[in-house]
């Protein structure tokens, strides 16, 4: 992908404060941190959306997740930290190469998902239960 | 874990709408959904936090979640996602059992994180990048 920013950074091409690299993965600091030690992890191979990797692809990603998390913590002192990963400009993503971020959190920093939660009307739960398993393969 | 909510669903103990099942994973509706079709996906067995699990029992949870997505994206029409996954009460988790969220998005919805973005100042990402290294393993 010849303009996009993070296989340039794969690449070599950009600079990154790279954290922690092997075959599939690399992990480096957000240069736009919502928090002190804010990481993106991304696979190294070009993907727009998580549901356009293969499960396998997603383990090898993830499976650096927690000892990167620790590391993060140890570091920064966090209290707790989210793992995000978003999916389409509606969204949030800004660059479209799956990344996974770890931000680091601390009590009144301000951050957080806006956590507007609703109730089902009745029997639309069941509905979209059936709908979303006639979708899985 | 007698008192832990999502370990009495794994169980039966507790009813949810179950959308995918294997010897690892379960995945079922949040019961407080933040918009149609929002999913939760975790381990059968019970860890507070990412951090406490291996590498491979990461991978083993998170490689169902491009088909997961896939499903509800297909199932609601949504035009994104977000894959959500909290650490600690001070980060939102609510439910002391590692759990993924899946939160389809639409344009306007409200939702999305609170995106505070900062600089680093003159060699703080540097210095930060050194103490993150340094603590892994």
């Amino acid at each position: 992908m010849m303009d996009c920013i993070f296989c340039k950074i794969v690449a070599g091409q950009i600079p990154a404060l790279k954290i922690y690299e092997n075959d599939h993965v690399l992990s480096f600091l957000d240069i736009g941190p919502l928090a002190d030690g804010h990481l993106l992890v991304i696979p190294k191979k070009h993907y727009s959306r998580l549901d356009e990797m293969s499960g396998d692809e997603v383990a090898a990603v993830t499976r650096v997740l927690p000892e990167l998390a620790d590391a993060v913590v140890r570091a920064t002192g966090a209290q707790g930290y989210n793992v995000l990963q978003n999916n389409g400009r509606v969204a949030g993503q800004l660059v479209a190469h799956v990344h996974f971020h770890i931000i680091p959190r601390m009590a009144d920093d301000g951050l957080g998902y806006r956590w507007n939660a609703k109730k089902y009307p009745a029997g639309k739960d069941q509905q979209l239960q059936q709908q979303i398993i006639a979708e899985l393969k």
